[in-house]
């Protein structure tokens, strides 16, 4: 499963690269009212510890955008230089001339060519908001999707090509919105290294076909998104499966997963799982790693339930609060492999397996503790009132020792 | 993304057949003890109401195996027919030996060929349990686990390539055993048809390799599955990037989700979600339907987070809970598109692409409640009270109008 990338030109934003030999960028968007100031800032950088490396928060009137100076000094004064994307639809031109701090302290713009308005309102917005972008130096996202898809770009499509069947014409007409408004932007003097494309539906079919004639047809870098992908594991498997298909194809330099907060879903904020969703798909198709691997089995009628599952839940909240914070303390973490086996069937091996894991001996098992292995050798037994503790301790010990710091 | 199914030849489990041209089965597995009859009869039932097409047990010992004949037998009176599958180790041979009942009334044993014992004795047990499914006429699944690869196939590899690194070395002796047991089991007269394969591991472009090597030297149907996939959204994730590769390349009849239940878990039954998950794979891959498809989105800074978000698991809640039964009671149900969008960026025609759907307005629109939109048009607004209730009913009445019942 080598992926060889598509070719494509690199981009920057702010201090980040995108495209190109780039790693494939993590990013998410904000769900806090961008000018209530103080939630959108925790939010903002709780994602970026979490590693989304881009964060998009909605411009949706004046009051957003008159606090996006006061959302960036504050970031920076904590440290979180992430660089953030406006959103806007229907009016950014008005909103970015009118708050010239508003779009100076923005790193790019995300523009949706089928909010821009119509007919020649629509050239004439975006002319405004290419003018702002190029006086300040800033990239823009076009973003197209099918719940905004450009009328006038559908109706030429239909007039043209009568007989299509409605998903083919959405698919060439969301490709025609994105590649024209591509060509408009380049006319009118936005820099090709300014410019990163996006074109999201919520059909995987209709997706990978639009993405791939993306790719085929330019050297943008691609944005990726399965937009209103849905709630909980259907969204997430939804997203994964189209994201999937696309970055095996070397498609994708930049990812954002989009889902509902579903019923599935425990108390993590769910945009810090978007996030992790996002490194998660890249961790498991080879692309870049986040976070180590824990291998652990679903327990069966040879396991011993409660006590499997609870040392599963206390080794995987260990490692998964520890995660991002681990990366930068302990470079190389991402790569451990941690084994948490309910029984001896497999346990035994993939512990040995395992950079650290423990067994558990399972129903019927003759010895009622754990025993841990350290790089392959079974190294004690976890004979303790906690073992879970224990075993948490030897990961830290492991992580001090061995794991560059 | 059409996909070519790899030729595989069918096998009969009870009345399912497995393999050809059939539909890619969803499998499971029970956590109950086996022999605590009452709990595993509900497990098994509630994962066959669920869709599971064949549910796999664990037979540990003497107790496990003598209460097969009356877990069956209440199933069979409670009008559940689900295939049952038996997962021996070790000891496969004497169980089935000494409980003629369990040997009959099990529909497929699983055997994992790492797990038959040493040299001589590894043949004698397994030509045991040959004899036992031969003259019962039973289906055996070949299933190797890098957890519990046989050492003997590994140490033959090692002397004859020395310089081997550790990943291929368990590849190909993953590989070998496999194909060594179908060998021998076909040699022994276990015919063709009774047999189905699977290699798994945990390390994902190994698995990918394992299971392209199967798909080209045999034409015996593949189960597969990522093991030790790990808990929560990490091993959803991993098991869906592993699928859609294989998926993707036409390989694999019949496919179980193994994942341990995580932190990020709601309330219900892991081993449901188990069979939810196989389901939503081969949704996305578009390879079978069997929910219907919600559309909705992350919900952002435009979106009412509250009424969004309780408005959306109201409905999935609604549909989730009725996915299974309507699947009987509305055959096509599993084809709608139901949408719930938070505001009208791309609400509007998100809810217009599908079956029936409702926009709500989001911040700052003029209009409170959600619009409903049926076939593409805005039928009306919803007005009362508890608009979700009224979707609902909405919905419901769809389905009684215009889904086949």
């Amino acid at each position: 499963m080598e992926i060889k990338r598509r070719e494509s030109h690199e981009i920057r934003v702010r201090s980040l690269a995108i495209g190109g030999e780039n790693p494939i960028r993590v990013q998410s968007m904000t769900d806090t009212r961008t000018a209530e100031v103080a939630s959108t800032v925790r939010q903002i950088h709780a994602l970026a510890n979490e590693g989304s490396e881009l964060v998009r928060i909605a411009i949706l009137d004046s009051k957003d955008a008159g606090a996006v100076m006061e959302i960036r000094s504050r970031l920076d004064d904590a440290g979180c230089f992430v660089p953030l994307v406006g959103d806007f639809h229907f009016d950014g031109h008005r909103l970015l001339e009118d708050h010239p701090a508003c779009a100076r302290v923005l790193d790019k713009y995300r523009i949706n060519p089928g909010n821009l308005g119509f007919g020649n309102t629509h050239d004439e917005h975006f002319t405004r908001i290419l003018d702002v972008a190029i006086a300040n130096g800033k990239a823009i996202r076009i973003g197209a999707n099918w719940g905004s898809l450009d009328d006038a770009v559908k109706d030429r499509l239909l007039s043209e090509h009568p007989q299509w069947p409605m998903n083919r014409l959405l698919e060439h007409a969301m490709l025609r919105s994105t590649l024209d408004s591509a060509e408009f932007a380049l006319a009118h003097g936005l820099p090709e290294d300014r410019m990163i494309l996006s074109a999201k539906v919520s059909h995987i079919p209709t997706l990978i076909a639009i993405y791939r004639a993306l790719a085929a047809r330019t050297t943008f870098p691609l944005h990726l998104g399965l937009t209103e992908a849905g709630t909980g594991d259907a969204g997430i498997i939804a997203s994964t499966v189209a994201m999937t298909h696309l970055l095996s194809e070397g498609i994708g330099d930049t990812l954002r997963v989009s889902v509902t907060p579903g019923q599935d879903r425990g108390a993590v904020d769910p945009r810090i799982q978007e996030v992790r969703a996002c490194q998660h798909i890249l961790q498991a198709n080879a692309l870049r790693r986040f976070v180590p691997t824990l291998i652990s089995c679903p327990g069966c009628g040879r396991t011993d339930r409660v006590q499997f599952q609870s040392f599963v839940h206390a080794i995987e909240t260990y490692v998964v609060d520890h995660a991002a914070d681990w990366r930068t303390r302990y470079p190389g973490s991402e790569n451990l492999v941690i084994a948490v086996m309910g029984c001896v069937v497999n346990g035994i091996k993939e512990a040995q397996h395992a950079d650290i894991g423990i067994s558990l001996p399972g129903r019927g098992g003759r010895n009622p503790h754990p025993t841990l292995f350290v790089d392959g050798r079974a190294v004690g037994i976890l004979r303790g009132a906690n073992p879970q503790q224990e075993f948490i301790d030897r990961i830290t010990a492991f992580l001090d020792e061995r794991v560059s710091s």
